[in-house]
């Protein structure tokens, strides 16, 4: 792997080697070593072109537990708002050697427009491109997914895929970046992706996507999801076309109370509640929800550093190591465990 | 010590423990090696609900100085903006490992909420919330206090208390949380505290607090303190009923060359002049007593980050060492000078 | 050097000590280890009173590829937008320690006045004070054009001067810091420079600078400059009585397509194209001008982050060298390249 854009374009043999490694950083974080040297002396820059603390700090995190160094290039402020191009704001951070650019930028493609450029050497890691993808939050839900279902197997995480699982996505596809980052990758991982949303929020192709539809909520649980993965509701987007109110939305489209309950009284004991965050608590989850035995959100947020991690480490660790060959990846990949021996982040 | 959320909580002994380690980091500070390495692999985060620069860089030199990974997390443009509860954040931060969570919040009680919420594990320092408290202020308020105390004696710092000084607290006390933090800091460890303010900028429950309050600021001069101690004017929360004009506030209530020449006549020749910055020039403060010898503005700036790193270490440290019990805290608190016999920031 | 103010007062010596430094920092990037332990436990404060993105990521950079820690200060939403004066929040830095405060200011002089004040005792570096000075600037813009010199001659950069090049400067003189402080540097440093603009962009006194005025570019092109340094049109501070439209500035005072081809027809082979960033593509620059083999726009942001490591690393290293005196400068500043034998970076 050259670079992170999407999901749609990641085999299964790279997803799988990335959600490895990703466990092997989780280790990493329950050890008392907590960083590792791996990218001593890499820089790392985030260039943000839309505000998003919880991206940026869980990127940021992940590099510096990585021992790299991280730039915060926030577009507000900067050369872009005085017109410069995306062609020179990526070829300045190139000339200042940054090794790896992570993007989010209100455009979607501009990320796979930067690595295709040829303006930059740097690896480009995709944190979000308008409606288009948002690959490591669909790589951080697939881990969290993958550690739930070995769990219940009673395996390991490791190696093993979702093949079997049955994964329900609820709400604003339309808008949902995260959404169809994780159609693609579940679909990928073995797993069954059920949409279920109203027709005025769900994009125009949807019907050549590896999903089965639903336009209504209910109908969609009756189909015993293993997990229900509620979106944000982006309000900012909508307009009084598209639905009559956020308490009609709330009540037709939202993880309530009443369908917490539903879960138990179908006993589907073992399905999860997933969502991406921020939350809306009320609108399209309730905070009983939220708060429930039966949610990940925060392992999905623990879990987003790890896989930052191994995203970061597996993009730039290659072309240090003595064997860079694309098609042996796996010998550095699986073991980046051997360089925790390397004691750093110790208290003496 | 799990958390510093306030000073009206802080017993003596957990006071005087944080005072002499910062001793002993403001000594670090002035050798050749700079930088410690206690926390090496702890990530603090500044979690600041409002703009605060100068807290801001103090907590994250002192991070820094000890080695830590610092992330800031300005609550604007953030999810927060977006709606997210103080409670989504917090556990968006604890799953990220964060280790401490600096905290600056409008409403009063937010970090003890946050501290008491079961929501994170993190140590939270309090660095300014509401009216309520303002704890590292005030203990940097004391550290400076008591040097001055204890070189008075030509006595060490370390070890002893403020038992016999006498310290005038003058200005808005109404909307001062430096106020309230030091006016239970500087009483628990045994110092006299007077405060001097308008009645309208006077708290109502003023009467029930272990201070005695007057109402003209020559009387209380009169009285002759060892400090003095001026309130910054927050001139925004003012409205035109409180009083008639900035100038006749300064008149009244400012410390003026008049004032300053007033010492000298009493022959008040070790009363020292405390601000906490950011100073309104002319206003609250002359520019002749700001920048006289008696001034220790800077002094408590300087202190300021040998306090807080005195604070993150007593918290952060702990459960590294091999006897984290809390009823021996001081085996480990008061020896923080072995640390830097391991060389950091030494230059080859 | 204690600061780093100007170029006008950078003596040949020490402009040349600086560009060889500069020189050994530049190899250090190329290494697989590239990150120099020089000034670990240094903190260099970023005090930006306006935005500058690229500036600031680049001093970041620099500062970071020498194990210094870096905290930025954005004057916005600080204590300075509450009314601090820059007396104060300098004594603040200094205070918590700053080993060096790079400054960016709206006010020509400030940086000047900060060092000249007596107020901190930190190195100061003037990132761009209003129209005055932007020294880092010039300075990379030195090491480029001596790069190219030095290659046309075959022989190596560091040692060398200007002496006999021809630099013409064209475009917005009177408001660009940029310009003024490359006139005094390449003059210094042997060049001969040239200025071409409209009238109402040339600032009064140009008549006293050492460099010949041109009010039409293509005069000033028939002189067969060996690089032409286009400047940014600050289109923000023009208005109408300046000049008739952009579209009338770009055909007299753009590098346009005709002019490139203008450039092969003269046989000018070797001359080479700038700008400082970020371009106005269209406007003072044409695209196919900015992204042709004579472009250096990409080595200038590339030297910029070696030129600002030699700057910090001369002003913030003498003092822990064995010989800090000021007349035998050169044994420790010739001589980075050992430092960099302490691995440091490097991947295991």
């Amino acid at each position: 792997m050259k670079h992170l854009l999407s999901t749609q374009d990641l085999s299964a043999r790279n997803a799988l080697r990335l959600l490895n490694v990703a466990e092997e950083m989780a280790a990493v974080g329950q050890r008392e070593i907590k960083k590792l040297p791996a990218l001593r002396g890499r820089t790392v820059v985030n260039l943000f072109f839309e505000d998003s603390t919880r991206t940026r700090i869980s990127f940021e995190a992940a590099a510096k537990r990585l021992s790299a160094d991280v730039i915060n290039f926030a577009a507000k402020g900067s050369s872009v708002s005085k017109g410069e191009s995306l062609k020179d704001t990526a070829q300045t951070l190139e000339a200042m050697s940054a090794d790896a650019v992570v993007i989010r930028h209100p455009a979607s493609g501009a990320p796979a427009r930067l690595a295709a450029s040829g303006w930059i050497d740097a690896a480009v890691v995709n944190a979000g491109d308008g409606t288009h993808e948002h690959p490591t939050q669909a790589l951080l839900d697939a881990f969290t997914l993958r550690r739930h279902w070995a769990k219940l197997d009673g395996t390991p995480s490791a190696g093993t895929t979702l093949a079997g699982m049955k994964v329900l996505i609820v709400g604003d596809v339309l808008h949902s970046r995260v959404a169809r980052s994780n159609v693609w990758l579940l679909t990928t991982l073995g797993a069954e992706v059920l949409l279920a949303g109203p027709p005025t929020l769900l994009p125009v192709g949807v019907g050549a996507w590896p999903c089965t539809v639903y336009y209504n909520l209910d109908d969609a649980l009756a189909q015993r999801p293993d997990a229900v993965m509620m979106l944000r509701l982006q309000a900012e987007r909508m307009n009084a076309a598209f639905f009559p109110s956020t308490r009609e939305y709330s009540r037709r489209w939202g993880f309530d109370d009443g369908r917490l309950a539903l879960l138990d009284t179908m006993g589907l004991d073992d399905t999860v509640i997933m969502h991406p965050g921020p939350m809306n608590r009320g609108l399209e989850i309730s905070s009983a929800a939220a708060d429930s035995p039966r949610s990940t959100v925060l392992a999905q947020v623990r879990n987003g550093v790890s896989v930052r991690m191994a995203a970061l480490y597996l993009l730039l660790s290659g072309d240090s190591q003595d064997d860079p060959q694309d098609d042996q990846p796996e010998n550095q990949a699986d073991q980046p465990d051997q360089l925790a021996t390397t004691p750093e982040g110790r208290t003496p």
